[in-house]
């Protein structure tokens, strides 16, 4: 049987991650969706195991000692990360592996993991994703500016991944991804064990 | 406007990969078929520019001489090769490129231009492809063997190639090959371009 691989999505707040990581989800029912690790604890419905695994701090920082996440971070007071266990159970139950996580993250898990295919969720301009964020109407336009900011920044370091997916209509970027996680699968490493195994 | 892409395809004798193009071909109206160009004579119903581009040795040798030709080789006295300006042409109008060469001229290629993509169209096992060459029933067992010994040959080499094909059915080849060429227009520079242009 094939083994699965792990597909790193990274993207700038508002440019509409979440709607096409879902569809991708929706359209590709074997994908297995990273769960994050956390120490924070659970808000009203959030349920173990599928919104987040919660860990007490002490278990998190056992789990650091003992290598047990591919990435991790801190973010006011609490631990985030992205357990090792889970996504290599996935792979070698043939799933591919989706996370969906922040650029520091995906550094972290580059250097664990190069074959780790990264992935860059762009919008089609600097302007638009500005459109964006100010029509969710959520936010002053200090903490836009801070969070476009924030956005170029990111968008420096994802120069080097592998592929970028720009999000203009969530068709386009599903149908792109879907593109690359099928092509990624016809590297000769992987087909030149399937003819041997004929 | 986005620049076409070059996809360079090889593969051994018997494996089906001239199906495969064609149904690529068929799938694909704006990607352009490179034609060889050569010094040996038309055969009866052969149109200059379309089954090839039929030269002279005195021009060919000129075009040598010129750079013109991305790969060429010499076959029983006449002279193949693929021609640099159809292809850049083709590519300056936004089409993607179909280079069906032998692995030698991939070489030749990928050593001017390192960005083209190399794909090896694979047979799903050894014994299905002598399989497939014994019921062409067009060559004794002496000449079959020699072309599966040749196809291992030119496997250590694929073995470097970006891609790998395997051509169990025509529709899963076909679909492979376009998700392959839908994701490399994923790659960063490409998408950077397309961003920095709005």
């Amino acid at each position: 049987m094939r083994k699965g691989k792990t597909f790193i999505i990274c993207g700038p707040s508002g440019v509409g991650k979440g709607t096409v990581v879902a569809r991708l989800l929706a359209s590709n029912p074997t994908l297995y969706f990273s769960v994050s690790a956390t120490t924070r604890p659970p808000r009203a419905g959030e349920v173990d195991g599928v919104h987040y695994h919660f860990l007490t701090k002490e278990k998190f920082r056992e789990w650091i000692d003992a290598d047990e996440f591919l990435e991790y971070a801190q973010f006011v007071g609490n631990f985030y990360g992205t357990p090792r266990r889970y996504v290599d159970r996935a792979m070698d139950q043939g799933r591919d592996v989706l996370l969906d996580i922040e650029i520091q993250g995906a550094e972290q898990v580059h250097a664990k993991r190069p074959e780790a295919v990264r992935i860059y969720v762009a919008p089609p301009s600097w302007a638009e994703l500005e459109r964006r964020l100010i029509g969710r109407g959520t936010e002053d336009m200090e903490k836009i500016r801070s969070r476009l900011e924030r956005g170029r920044q990111e968008f420096a370091v994802a120069k080097d991944f592998d592929y970028f997916v720009i999000n203009d209509t969530v068709n386009r970027a599903v149908d792109d991804l879907l593109a690359i996680m099928r092509s990624e699968h016809c590297r000769p490493d992987e087909r030149i064990a399937e003819i041997n195994r004929h």
